[in-house]
């Protein structure tokens, strides 16, 4: 693998969660993961307002003073970056070049967007709801703000928050303070930070990150269906030490347990398998409940570690039938590769 | 430029400060950058304790409620990885491939380490004091905690902090929770995390990461010497607009403020110059005051930006005379690169 000088502009960015971080039931800040298109913006709070309107019978015009009065909830969400394993496809995507690493468990605070939508008074023939955010770049040779669409059914879901916490604090400037949307159990791209405007739609919306990016394309040719929930997905704490530059594995022989997360956003996870030799033979790991429903939930197995070399694997399975694949499921923006998760191991 | 997969597992388990975020005076936190040599270590506070031993009179044993019981001050410290720029050198080391985001400014809370030496007695024929990290792992063959030591004289100095504090929370794990040293003016690597002992010694200590790391060697056979303080650099906060893969910049015609933040680890930063036709003319920035003694400094410049193709590029000195160089100053670890930064800009 080669990656290009543009890629690593990305990575030096953006960060995924150093897997041992997978030890928390809620990610630290700073460690979970994150993806900014543009810019992080610089807003001032004092001035932001969003506004709320289009298709609806009262536009509003909203402070953060006034947003924090409303009805509050705090949701422990798991976000996936829907580009998290795109740097082990090949040929692969060039885009931000995540390995697995792109996930975090936030405790997101904020207010229901559909209370927000019946205030508003949605008007019978709307279609879509459109959350533009304060970030402006160039894309595929277009200047634009980072906005995105969802069905009007997915946006009034009860889960869907307008957020201006995390962790108990403040929304940090890198996770789209001052507000935020968090749609649960969907790829992070529909979560859209820094909101300015949400303005409800009687036609679809045909702007980028909808009509071409975030997209499942067998082909340039191929329109494709859109990139949505998140596919379910196994990730193992790496055990023992690591070696500095190849991250491989390094423990002593004897008991060790087996830990790590697993989520998936269209069903809850039934089980998670571990194998110790590439796969050969699976056990079943023990679950943990979720941390949320909307959360990933811990696995956990004890492990008699005999000396050699060994490839760790899991695998998944969510209550809809859905699998992480042995082989990682291509496309041509490289998106939700959920491919099962190996760890190269040394014991002695 | 390729980097390979070895380098991209760094990368996306490190991560540099995206240069917007140099407006802020203090770095966020999540936006500092964060280099983790091993693995960010899980640490039960109620358990955790500080040794202090070696040559001293009265060995330690400190909790953080003892340690949080001190003298307790908070200091604003710019913080660069010594690898900063590693990535633009040809040919580089192999490590984490960092461009030039590798830094942040951090308002760290923690008591001065000299009164904890002090309590302990310091032997008359002590040298060097060492750090002990309860991060582990492989490196250059060797299993190992991260550890490093200073000079006595470097260690008695009156700013350098154990740190259980950062911008006015608790140390974050990634960050060293429960207790760091900072070393300010040095670069990032002296500012030991995880910190589990401190052991005063009466000899050198000749142990990897001082030994053999982190060192300015011509040639492989060179033993080199120590790298030590942060040489000065200054780094432009891109203006205008980024294109999403290439970063490249795009704005509108007209007066645009360039701005930015420069520091030195050796001086105060005295001058700031700013070209806008790629270092062929420069003009002076206007400098504001440090944001602390061992912290950087703003500049800023008015440009009436032409529509048309510019390479920004900004350069400084500090008090000492140190310079930062049109030309990357190679090294075998790739180490202090604080070539002068040049951002290409689209005005139109």
């Amino acid at each position: 693998m080669t990656i290009s000088l543009e890629e690593l502009q990305l990575a030096t960015r953006n960060h995924g969660m150093p897997l041992e971080a997978l030890r928390h039931d809620v990610t630290p800040v700073g460690l979970h993961y994150l993806l900014v298109h543009y810019d992080v913006p610089v807003v001032d709070p004092a001035t932001w307002t969003l506004e709320v309107g289009g298709a609806v019978e009262r536009p509003l015009t909203l402070t953060l003073d006034d947003l924090r009065l409303r009805h509050t909830e705090t949701l422990a969400v798991t976000l996936e970056c829907a580009g998290n394993g795109r740097a082990l496809l090949d040929p692969r995507a060039i885009s931000q070049p995540w390995l697995r690493e792109a996930v975090g468990t936030g405790e997101w605070t904020g207010t229901p967007l559909a209370g927000l939508l019946e205030e508003a008074g949605v008007a019978p023939g709307a279609r879509e709801v459109l959350f533009s955010g304060l970030d402006r770049g160039v894309e595929a040779g277009m200047a634009q703000a980072y906005e995105r669409s969802l069905a009007l059914d997915d946006a009034l879901r009860p889960e869907v928050l307008l957020a201006w916490g995390l962790n108990g604090g403040v929304l940090p400037p890198q996770h789209g303070f001052p507000l935020r949307l968090v749609v649960p159990g969907w790829y992070g791209m529909t979560s859209v930070k820094w909101l300015a405007r949400i303005t409800v739609l009687e036609q679809p919306f045909e702007g980028y990150q909808n009509a071409r990016a975030y997209r499942m394309r067998a082909s340039e040719d191929d329109p494709g269906v859109p990139v949505t929930r998140m596919m379910p997905r196994a990730l193992l704490a790496p055990p023992g030490v690591p070696e500095f530059m190849t991250r491989r594995r390094f423990l002593a022989p004897g008991p060790v347990t087996l830990e790590g997360r697993a989520w998936s956003g269209w069903a809850p996870v039934e089980s998670v398998d571990v194998s110790t030799d590439g796969g050969a033979t699976w056990a079943a790991a023990e679950l943990d409940d979720p941390v949320g429903e909307f959360a990933w939930r811990r696995f956990s197995l004890t492990w008699d570690a005999p000396p050699g070399e060994h490839e760790l694997c899991v695998r998944c399975r969510d209550a809809q039938g859905n699998t992480t694949p042995e082989t990682p499921p291509w496309n041509v923006g490289g998106y939700a590769n959920n491919a099962l998760h190996r760890v190269l191991t040394t014991v002695g």
